[in-house]
């Protein structure tokens, strides 16, 4: 099994056991997160697997795009993500592994990949053969898990498939300028476990001019804890996004917006 | 510590830190999960620990042993599984650790081990003692947890405790013939995640015949993806029993079934 | 980077992996677990990730102090416990390392290290600097995650940052003497998975006096087996301290009784 040189590798020997990471809607009373594990260590019984999460909403291959761009790149080099929201297990869909900046991809090709591609240096796409074998309800079990496996070990992408040249995506809702001059509008992209809004708006806008939300302006703050009772409040987001919150309490509840709610930049 | 022969090991020297699967009723906000992982890793601190589910609905031991059963065989050769849904912890039922086909288990002697060995080739059985210092409610850390890891590093299991012969187990519904000639009646084990009936019909069967759910006839699809919409389609599952499903719907919601509900098929 | 010596290690050459574990309020549906373990894997890519739990409730920092207590010995020496509970994350609040009886700490200082140091032989604190990049909602990405790779891989403790003498703490609720002589007042202080209510009454108090809960006398019994149908029962618990429980029923649920609900021991 190929190897690339050690050059680009971490941590010295143990390193070389792998990382796989899994990102799924598997949910986490089923047997199906432990299957995909087995079909992983059956391969590679060093490896390491850390749970992303499990949780992504049944079929929400938008919001698992979303999870996957926001890990993807923070793995050490040769990491192997494992993401899995696929709807159209056993169809024509295609079944795929990636290498994108370093790191491994593999899953379906049904768009999960957008959101690591439009900020991609550089990437390559395989195809996956399915085993005549697999079962055409659990391709994460089948073909998804022994490709990753092989990857985490040491084996070359190319190995794995043939090539295609591209892959599905869908579109990302950038922020837009819209047709009063000077303004931006952006949007609430997701709501995160604390009712905090996590928007499109690169943090770097804050600095250029008042944040509304629902014609609301908000206070510009640094942190959390700095907000005042009750108050939705907007400050740079730890992924790179604006977001707003509320100090000790849950933005969501309080301000009634939710994934789509329209949030504006006025540009000074 | 006595180890078995490296000709049944898989995966070269790294193989030997061992696998230990979990598969408990502890949900996951409380320290019990933790507990049980300190306690692994005080025998065994190189262990992989494969979290399977903590979401086994409270005391259900049932579905307990289909979880355990559905993954069992799956992980590598020498895997420990250790699976705890325990109700009677503490009472006299016996804690105990078996070996199935070259696979372990560990945990309470209630049942959990029914539909492993409804298929098992070879099995033996032995008795842990209980330490005076274990808590009475809590056997998966203070007994369960260190058998585990020292099976995971090579101990053979009659170190373990003293042989029994038989463990206790429960009848799991088989599909039946029924007074009608040539329908066999099957039922719903279990609703996974995504809303899917899952029966208790071997796949193999779909092919003899036409397969009813409550009266209706369901069509055959080899993929979730060729269902129309809302309809309810049945294919082959990928544990091995054929599941009742709806494309990108949910199955439960629109037929009302549930765990118990019969499924026929009239064989042709 | 500097080693303590091999004399107090565990589990020879492979334990120098090193063990972090997570304990947090993250849920498992957003991007911040996965997050946290990759900026762990890439200081330490063979790192042991133990996650305890990540269903903290919210900003519950009372409740994570709680589950941080009751593993943080258990695990083997040199453990780390990652532990983020931080509603003022990015204020003036200190981050800091601490090292308690063997094992080490990575948080806020916020109190989440109360109950840990109540019975804590040693105890030294660091307090770790905020590199600018740091993003000022996610310290446990951007602060802990590395100090605690850096830990696991052998680093002291002083080299992290420079020593504080005293870090927060909260006050914990022991039981009390009443006026009534003769009676201990402890209350509930958690209720868990099972719906048993976990008291902080030592177990050793059961053996002087009948126990009280809303002015019913508990049967005692040494397992949940030994209760009756719907009778609350009351036992010693696995973490130390008293719980009361239904034998396969909710505590809970037939009691009414929640977190700060009293109980009393009359001692003979």
């Amino acid at each position: 099994m190929g190897r690339k040189g050690d050059a680009g590798r971490q941590g010295g020997e143990r390193g070389d056991m792998g990382i796989v990471t899994m990102i799924t809607d598997f949910g986490d009373s089923d047997w199906f997160v432990g299957a995909v594990k087995s079909a992983i260590l059956r391969v590679n019984p060093s490896c390491v697997i850390a749970d992303v999460t499990h949780s992504i909403p049944r079929h929400d291959v938008r919001y698992g795009a979303y999870v996957l761009a926001s890990v993807f790149r923070a793995f050490p080099p040769r990491t192997v993500h494992l993401a899995v929201v696929d709807p159209g297990v056993g169809s024509e869909r295609l079944a795929i592994a990636a290498e994108i900046d370093g790191r491994y991809f593999v899953g379906p090709d049904n768009g999960l990949l957008s959101e690591c591609l439009s900020t991609a240096t550089y990437a390559r796409f395989v195809r996956l053969s399915i085993p005549l074998s697999a079962s055409a309800t659990f391709h994460a079990r089948d073909v998804f898990a022994p490709a990753a496996a092989r990857l985490s070990k040491g084996c070359r992408i190319h190995e794995l498939g043939e090539a295609v040249s591209s892959v599905m995506t869908f579109d990302i809702p950038y922020p837009q300028l819209v047709p009063e001059p000077g303004v931006v509008a952006g949007q609430v992209r997701h709501v995160d476990r604390f009712g905090n809004l996590i928007t499109n708006l690169p943090n770097r806008l804050l600095e250029l001019g008042p944040v509304y939300l629902q014609n609301r302006q908000l206070r510009k703050v640094s942190c959390y804890a700095e907000g005042g009772v009750r108050e939705l409040v907007v400050l740079p987001g730890s992924n790179g996004t604006a977001e707003i919150a509320v100090n000790g309490g849950n933005a969501q509840e309080i301000s009634g917006a939710t994934g789509g709610t329209e949030v504006r930049v006025a540009i000074n």
